[in-house]
Parts: C-alpha cells; structure tokens; sequence
C-alpha cells in the first residue's frame, strides 16, 4: 500500500507583490480530526485575484497562491468528519474558518465574522498562512466545505463558490422575484452569473453594461433588457424603475446617476469594492426612501443552498477552461474585460 | 349676522429671497366642497424654512410664507367635508395635496408623490402659489388635514407636524424598538424628537451630538447615552454599535466615520439633506452588509398615527414661544443652534 503524502503540493504563486505566478510547492496541514483533504478538480479566476496578487488590498501574504472558486473530491478525511466520505463532490469558496461563536457566526453569516479565515492571502488559527485553490489539494475543515449536487458539472460550478454566492446573497436578502425589477450592472464574471440567478428567482432582469457587445449574451442569459450606460439618456429613459440594482462593477461609479434609476424604496447594492471614495448627492436617497447598500459574498449554509438551487435549474457560470501555465495570460484578459464569462484553471495541468 | 371674509389674510413673508419676513396680507382660496379653513393658533419654525427663504432650493417662489408646522381649530367646514366639524383641533404638516391615484399616495406615501404641493413655495393644482403656516388662516383638503388629539397642547404640538413626524416615519420603517441599539446624530429641533420616539418606542438611544453642551437636555429627554463627537475616540469606542442611526444634520457629515458605527445589517438615515455631495468608501457598507438610506418627512395617515403615538405618551416638543414679530431674530438663532428646541410663533400675535 503506498503511503498518500500530500503536506506539500504544486501549486500556481505569486513569489511577491504583482510578480507573475509561477509553479511552486506549498505545504499542506496534515488532516486532522474534523478536516477533508480534496483533490482539486477545478478553480476559477476572480477578478480579486489579480487584485490581491498585485497587492490592491495590502499588505499581501507571499508567496501568495490565489484561488476560491474550487471543486474537487474528497480524497481523504478525518476521523470526526461526518459530512462527507471520500470520493464526494465538494466545493470550498472564500471562507476556510471562522471564530463559530459570534452573532453572525451563530446566523450563519460567517463572511461578517471579524475572525474568519480566508482560504488565501490570510492565517489560520496557528498563525499559518493560507494557500488558495490554484493547487493540487487543499485540506479544509469539513464546517466550511459544502456539497456539490450531482446535477452541476464541477467546472461550471467553480465559479459558483465565489462570483454565485456574491450575487445570490444580495439577490435573496432584498427580495428578488416576480413582479421585482431587478438591474445588473455589469456583464462580466459577477454580472452574467446574477442575471442567471435574478431571472431564475422570476425577476425581470435589466443588464446595465457600458456597451452592448454582449447583448446576445444577455438575452441568452435570462436578462428581459440590455441596455448601454454609455448612451446617458438611458438614466433618464429609465429613471425610478429598478426595484434592486446588484452592482457587480469595482471602477468607481456615477451613482448619483444610478441611484436615479432606483424606484421608491428602492436598493442599490454593491458587490464590488471601488478603492476610490465615492462621491454623490444625499438628496438621491431621501426623494423616495432610497438606499445604498453593500454585501460581501455569502454564509457557509447560505452556499449550500445556493448550489442546490443551480442544480435544480441547471444554472452554472459560462467559462473558458485554461491550463494552469495559461494564468498569467488569462490575468491579463481579465483586466481586459475579454473572457465570456470566467476563466476556470483545470486542476490537474498545475 | 357678520359674513366672514378670510379670502385675503395677515401673514409673514420674505418679499424676494433673502429679505427679512414682513407682515404682509396673502390671498386665501375661498373654502371648497372639500376644504376647511382653519384659524392658525401655533406655527413652528423649521430649519428648512430659513433654508426656502434664504433661496437654498431655488428657484424660490416670492412673496414666501413659510411654515409647514400649523395647528388651529377649524373655523370653517365645506358641505362635502366628513372628517371635521367647526371648532376641532387640526394640523396641517409639509404637504397639503398629491396626485392621489399613484402607488405612492394609494399606499399613504403622498411624501413621495412625485405631483405632491407643498405647503408653501409650490403651486396647487390650478397654478396659485401656496402660502405657509406664518398666517392668521389657512385653507386646506380635509385629505391633507390632521386631528390634533385632545392630550396634545396645540402649541407643544406644532413641531410634531414636520419634525415629529420627519423622525417618526424612518424610526417605525427600520425597526427602532426593544432590544435596538439606535443614535440619534444631532441633537437640534429634529434630533431631541428623535430621542423622545425612540425612547417611547422601547429602542436604548444614543445621542451623538458635536459637543455634551445638551446632554443633560438629552439625558431628561430620554436618551441613554449622550456622546460629543468632537473627540474622536467615540468612533472608535462606539465601532459595530448601532441597528440605526438616524442623522439630523444638514451639515456633510464624515459619512465614512458614521458608517463605522453601524453594527452588521445596521442602517444609516438621512433626513437632513446637505447642500454639497458627500465622500465616502463603499467598502464601509460591503462589511457587514450595512445600508445608507434617506426618509422624507411621512405620509398623511402616518402623521395622524404618530400624533396619536405622541398623545398617549404624552410627547411634544420642547418649545420657545414667540411673537410674530420677533420672527427675524428667531432665524438668526436658529441658525446660531441657540434655541432649545424648537421655536413657535404664537399666531395670535401675526
């Protein structure tokens, strides 16, 4: 019987801040009681990815190995896990641990926890440093891993561990769903996946994009209504009409201009996470009880179910496949906005 | 018999912007189908009324006659009228007719009728200007009248109309009760009925004021705890605290700061509307889930029920009664914030 060793692994790093990735090894924990070791299928390429490896949320943790879109199998687990057996279809997102006694820890809220862990760029409990999903293998306590249902491809489903659950959350929590007008902002990775799921809720769905070279794929997609925000009479053609605006973009926004579109009581949620202030007219939300609002990515439960819904519907993200030696090209598409919809690194090329 | 002439009556205006109020007379429709016509016995001075005459909303209609914060007793009743008979205690508040068919005014929103008239510096349904509270008399739709109920002073009463019912509307709509941790921010006209709501309403309140100049005001009011937010240190010893924070200041706040007082799922009000746009990092509202939101004053059955809230609990506003002429100095001081809380002119004296 050969004896399985998987405390180093290959893995795909950023040496240091904004260095191109290169083909590493990093040390994996041992397996422990509650933990599962997963032979990583697939990973996905966030966006925040390219951010973190070129240090935008400093200071950044190198060697850094990025990734938090992951499936895979279980390979192994310990001996307390009870959730999962070896062989099963699991998925990891952006969170690894968190302090499991807070209030938002306790509602299942684990992403607002102060203490949680996440899968890259960050500690551990020990004071370890994380290494992501650009990798072989991964071990993860079985609390912070979910299923993956039989219905999703775990290609198609990497994507869902992180840009799925940051578009699901918000879309639940303000009530997305028939008789809502529901407005995207943004087409890309986040963007696409939210049409999906706002028009699989029974909203009708209004992609916002600067231009309208997707548009076909939008319509495809789910969305009832494309529409260009670089033509600006569409802020006033379309002024008061959104129930919720999820925006997926992190390029600072005229959200003076989007607040307009906002019905009465109407929400405007951000996603991503400009790094310049923004600037706006109060006025815009007291006409008609308007609200600015933000949300950051889902809870552990709240992922499960999220997953679970795709399957029933047959919802994964659009994506390209790439070998691992093709990152720091698809780094640079990314930046680009040229990738319909997201880049997902098969796992076994790294 | 004497037949009573109230088509033109003594008021209050600014002649042009910026001018010093004047004793004045203004025309009054003759009373409609509809209509009462009310004898003003007490009209409270908003801090947006120094705004509109100062010509801050512009373009400003003149001659203006301010006040939006009217009790009286009805004088005068039209033969379609059901809801008032001669000699009852009314109110009139900001607005005094909307549309009537939109969502807004079938669900009790006339605020957010985009075809509501104000009570002054706006133009009815036929085109005639509408002249304020700063009168003898008003003529106004029993629709857009209130009953001042028996345990309210009309004096005492007068700010509720738009301040009271400015703080009572977003307190009711976001939840302020037992168990919610709620700040106040300012602690003017506005601000010291916040503290009154929120405390009938079971909430543990928060004063968050520039200086402790009021607090032992605040501390008899209700309030739990006064902070001055010129020591800096508040914000970080009150960080995650509040459910909702309800901002009175017209001033830009440091919104970022005050967003870092939210606790997660917390809301942050405005009802005070600063002139210049404000700052602030989105990633303030990412973490933790938490909301900007604005209120404007509320709607017509809301006014009648937070009076009725006021009445069983006993709660006006804490005044200083003038003389109609003394109306000019009274702006100075408001402005100077020297006026606790609220000022009222007795009308008796126009």
């Amino acid at each position: 019987m050969t004896i399985l060793d998987f405390t180093t692994v290959p893995a795909y790093a950023a040496p240091r801040a904004k260095a191109p990735l290169e083909r590493v090894t990093v040390p994996r924990r041992p397996v422990g009681e509650h933990d599962v070791l997963i032979e990583i299928a697939y990973v996905g390429i966030c966006h925040s990815d390219i951010h973190q490896v070129r240090d935008g949320w400093s200071p950044g943790s190198y060697p850094m190995v990025p990734g938090h879109e992951i499936t895979g199998r279980v390979l192994q687990a310990g001996p307390g896990v009870t959730r999962f057996a070896v062989g099963d279809r699991v998925g990891v997102g952006c969170l690894v641990d968190s302090c499991r006694v807070c209030a938002n820890c306790r509602a299942g809220r684990e992403q607002y926890c102060r203490r949680c862990v996440n899968t890259y760029n960050d500690h551990d409990r020990n004071g370890e440093p994380t290494y992501g999903g650009y990798s072989t293998h991964i071990v993860v306590d079985e609390a912070y891993t979910v299923r993956i249902p039989d219905g999703l491809p775990l290609d198609t489903a990497a994507p869902l561990l992180c840009a799925g659950i940051t578009l699901y959350s918000p879309l639940v929590h303000w009530g997305a769903g028939p008789g809502k007008q529901v407005a995207i902002v943004g087409f890309g990775g986040l963007g696409h996946m939210g049409v999906r799921l706002a028009h699989a809720m029974g909203a009708e769905v209004t992609v916002l994009s600067q231009s309208l070279r997707k548009k076909e794929d939008g319509l495809r997609l789910g969305a009832d209504h494309y529409w260009a925000t670089a033509d600006g009479e569409v802020f006033e053609k379309l002024a008061g009409t959104f129930d919720l605006i999820v925006s997926t973009v992190s390029a600072p926004l005229a959200l003076g201009s989007y607040l307009g579109l906002l019905a009465d009581d109407g929400v405007l949620v951000n996603v991503g996470a400009p790094e310049e202030p923004v600037s706006f007219d109060l006025g815009r939300l007291l006409q008609g009880r308007r609200s600015l609002a933000g949300s950051m990515i889902g809870g552990i439960a709240e992922t499960q179910e999220m997953l679970d819904f795709c399957a029933e519907r047959g919802i994964g993200a659009e994506i390209e496949v790439i070998r691992a030696e093709e990152v720091n090209g698809a780094f640079e598409r990314v930046l680009a906005s040229d990738v319909r919809f997201r880049f997902v690194i098969d796992a076994t090329t790294i």
